[in-house]
C-alpha cells in the first residue's frame, strides 16, 4: 500500500517558524550582511555602488529628493538626517501620492524606494518627476522589476524574497542600502575623510552581529508585549535619527496587531498627543539618540504613562525613568535605528501573536500596492 | 437691603457661549477680516506686506522654510502645497523640535509660525537657523511677543486673544497670513500676474461670508459628532492641500475628545492603516479638492467603515459614495481648506461636549508651550 504523507509546503518554507514574519525577523543579520557584500573598500572608508552619476554631477548636487510610501517612506526620513551630515546634502521626502513635481530643481538627484518595485503611487511619481529632467535612482529588493526600468540606476537591497506583508527585513536593506548611499556620496564629494568613512563602514559592518543581540532579547520583548497587549493605543516616540523608527514601530502595530498607534516626534508630544496619554498608557521612547528624550519620557511618567525604552547598555538615566528598559547593544546613533527596528518588530510581532492576528496576512492589506 | 447679583466674569466673557472654543469658533468670520484688514490692493491685485526684504532679495529666493509646533505645523504643510504654486518657490516645513539648521541653504526665507510667539521650541530653532544668515520672518497673535524681537519682519494675525488651549481662530488666521505671504511673494517675483492676483484675492475677500455658511451647519454636524461619539478611533484623510487639514481634524479630536485619531495623506491608507478600519470606523474624507480621493472613500466602504465626507455643495459623486456628506461652499480648492478646517472644528467641539470632556482646558496641555 502506498503510505499518505501530509506535508505542509508552508510550514516547510517557513523554517520551523510559526509565522513567516517571525522567519524574516530572524533573518534581517543574514540580509544585511547581504546587502553590505561586496560593497565596501575598507582601504578607502568608501562604498562601490554605481550611481549612474559621474564624479561632477555628484559634486554638483544641490538636493536629494525621495519619494515612496508606507514603510519605505519611513526608511527615506532616515536618509533625511544623514546625508546632510555625511554628504551636505539636504533631502526631501515625499509621500508619493502627495508628490509635487514641481519642487524639483535642477542638480536634485531623485531617490525612489519600494520594496516590490511596483509600488503604482511611487512609478506614477517617479514617472512625473522624470520630466523634470534629474537623475533618478531606484533603492528595491526586486530584480528586474518596473521601477529598475525607469530609473538611471538601482540599489538592490538583496534580502531575499518577503512573504509576511509588513516589510521587516527589507526595511532595514533599505535602511542599509541608504547608509552606503549616504557614504558614497559623502566620500564622492569630499565631505567625508576617508577615516570618517572607514569609521563608519566599520561600525556598519558589526551590525549583523548587533542586531542577533537584539533578536536574543525575544523572552523580554514578549513579557512586554503580554503585559500591554489589552492597550487601547500605544505611542512610539523618538527624536532625529529615530523619529522615522518612531512611525515605523508604529505602523507595524497598527499593521498587524490592530492597535492604534501614533509615532510622534519626541518633542511634539507637549504640543497636543499628551492629551491621550493616561494611567497605564504604553509610551514606546527610542533612546539611543542624545539626551533630549529623557525629558520628554518623564512628561509621560508625569501622567501616568508607561515608557519602554529601548536605550543604550549601561543607560543609568533611562533606567531611573522607568523600569521597562530594552538594553541594546552600544554603536553609533544612526546605526542604532536598526536596533530600536528589531526591538519595536518583535513588540509588534508578539502583540499580534498573543491577540491570535493573522499575522502574515493582516485584514485589508495587500504587499505590494500596484494600484494607486 | 444690599441685593446680591451672581455674576460670572468667565461667563461674561464667553459672550453667551458654553466653552471660549465655541466663541472663538464662531469668531473665525471676524478673525479673517481683520487678518485681511488694510492688506488688498486690488487695483494691482497685491497684498500689502511688509516682508523685511527688498525686491532683489525678494526675486532671488530659492526657497521657504518653515518652522513651528503643533497647530501651528499644520499651518505650515498648507503653504508647501500653495508657494510652489502662487510663487514659484519650494518650501520645506520642519517641527521645530526636529529642525536640523544644516539643511539651510543661501536664499532661503526663514518662516517661524507660532501662535503665541512664545513656543520655546519655535524660538530655540530660530535661533539656531539664524547662525545661517538667513533671513527670517515670523507669524504669530500677539504683539510684541518674544519671537518679534529674532525676526527682521513680522505678520500679524489679528484675530483677537483666544483663551481655548486648541487652537481654531488662530489657526484660520495663519492659513489667511499665509495666503497673503504667498501671493505677496508670487506678485513679486511676478509668477502671478496682476489678474491671478486679483482672483485669488477676491475670492480670499468672501472666506468670512463662507465661514459662515459653515458654521450654519451646525446642527447637522452635532449630529454626526453624536453618532461616532463612542467610535475607539476617528480617522481624516485628505490629498494635496487638504492633508495638512486631515492633520488638523485629528489633533483637534485628540486634543479635546480624547478620541484616537490620525491625519493621513489619503493616498497612504492602504499602505498600512486599512488594517484598523473595520464596520463603523468614522472616517473624516475632505473631498474638495480633486477626484482621487473618492476612490479612498470607496476603499473605506468597502471594508465596512463610515465616511463623513465634507464635500462641495451638489457634490453627486461624495453623495454617492456615502450618505453622511456636509455641504460646504463652492470656492477655490485652497480656501477650502479653510472651510474644512471649521467643520472639523465643530465636529471635534461637538464630540467632546457629548462626551463631557473639559473643553477649553484639556487635560496634559497648555496653551503655550514654553518649554523644550
Amino acid at each position: 500500500a502506498v503510505e499518505r504523507i501530509t506535508w505542509d509546503a508552508d510550514a516547510a518554507e517557513r523554517g520551523g517558524y510559526p509565522h513567516f514574519m517571525l522567519k524574516e525577523i530572524h533573518e534581517q543579520p543574514r540580509a544585511v550582511q547581504e546587502t553590505l557584500a561586496g560593497r565596501i573598500s575598507e582601504m578607502e572608508g568608501d562604498v562601490r555602488l554605481d550611481l549612474g552619476l559621474n564624479q561632477w554631477e555628484i559634486q554638483t548636487l544641490q538636493r536629494v529628493s525621495i519619494l515612496a510610501c508606507g514603510t519605505s517612506y519611513h526608511a527615506g526620513l532616515l536618509a533625511r538626517y544623514f546625508f546632510p551630515r555625511t554628504a551636505g546634502l539636504p533631502v526631501d521626502v515625499e509621500v508619493a501620492s502627495e508628490f509635487q513635481h514641481m519642487q524639483l530643481r535642477p542638480g536634485t538627484l531623485l531617490v525612489a524606494i519600494s520594496q516590490s518595485g511596483e509600488t503604482a503611487d511611487t512609478l506614477m511619481a517617479l514617472k512625473k518627476a522624470k520630466t523634470c529632467g534629474v537623475k533618478s535612482l531606484a533603492i528595491t529588493n526586486v530584480v528586474g522589476s518596473s521601477i529598475t526600468e525607469i530609473v538611471d540606476a538601482t540599489i538592490y537591497t538583496r534580502c531575499g524574497p518577503e512573504i509576511g506583508v509588513a516589510a521587516t527585513k527589507t526595511f532595514v536593506g533599505q535602511l542599509v542600502a541608504l547608509f552606503l548611499l549616504g557614504i558614497r556620496l559623502g566620500r564622492a564629494r569630499n565631505h567625508l575623510l576617508p577615516e570618517q568613512g572607514r569609521r563608519l563602514l566599520g561600525e556598519l559592518s558589526r551590525l549583523p552581529g548587533l542586531i542577533q543581540a537584539v533578536l536574543e532579547r525575544r523572552d523580554q520583548i514578549r513579557e512586554i508585549a503580554q503585559r500591554f497587549s489589552g492597550a487601547d493605543i500605544y505611542f512610539f516616540i523618538g527624536r532625529d535619527i529615530l523619529y522615522p523608527i518612531a512611525l515605523e514601530g508604529a505602523l507595524k502595530m497598527k499593521e498587524i496587531a490592530y492597535i492604534p498607534a501614533e509615532g510622534y516626534p519626541a518633542g511634539e508630544l507637549k504640543h497636543g498627543p499628551l492629551a491621550l496619554i493616561t494611567e497605564g498608557t504604553p509610551v514606546v521612547a527610542f533612546a539611543t539618540c542624545g539626551e533630549k528624550i529623557y525629558s520628554n519620557m518623564k512628561e509621560v511618567r508625569a501622567r501616568g504613562g508607561e515608557v519602554i525604552a529601548f536605550a543604550a547598555e549601561g543607560d543609568r538615566e533611562a533606567a531611573e525613568i522607568t523600569d521597562t528598559v530594552v538594553e541594546l547593544p552600544n554603536t553609533l546613533p544612526v546605526f542604532s535605528a536598526v536596533l530600536c527596528t528589531v526591538g519595536a518588530q518583535l513588540l509588534a510581532y508578539y502583540t499580534a501573536q498573543i491577540l491570535g492576528r493573522d499575522i502574515d496576512k493582516p485584514r485589508n492589506l495587500a504587499k505590494s500596492v500596484t494600484v494607486e
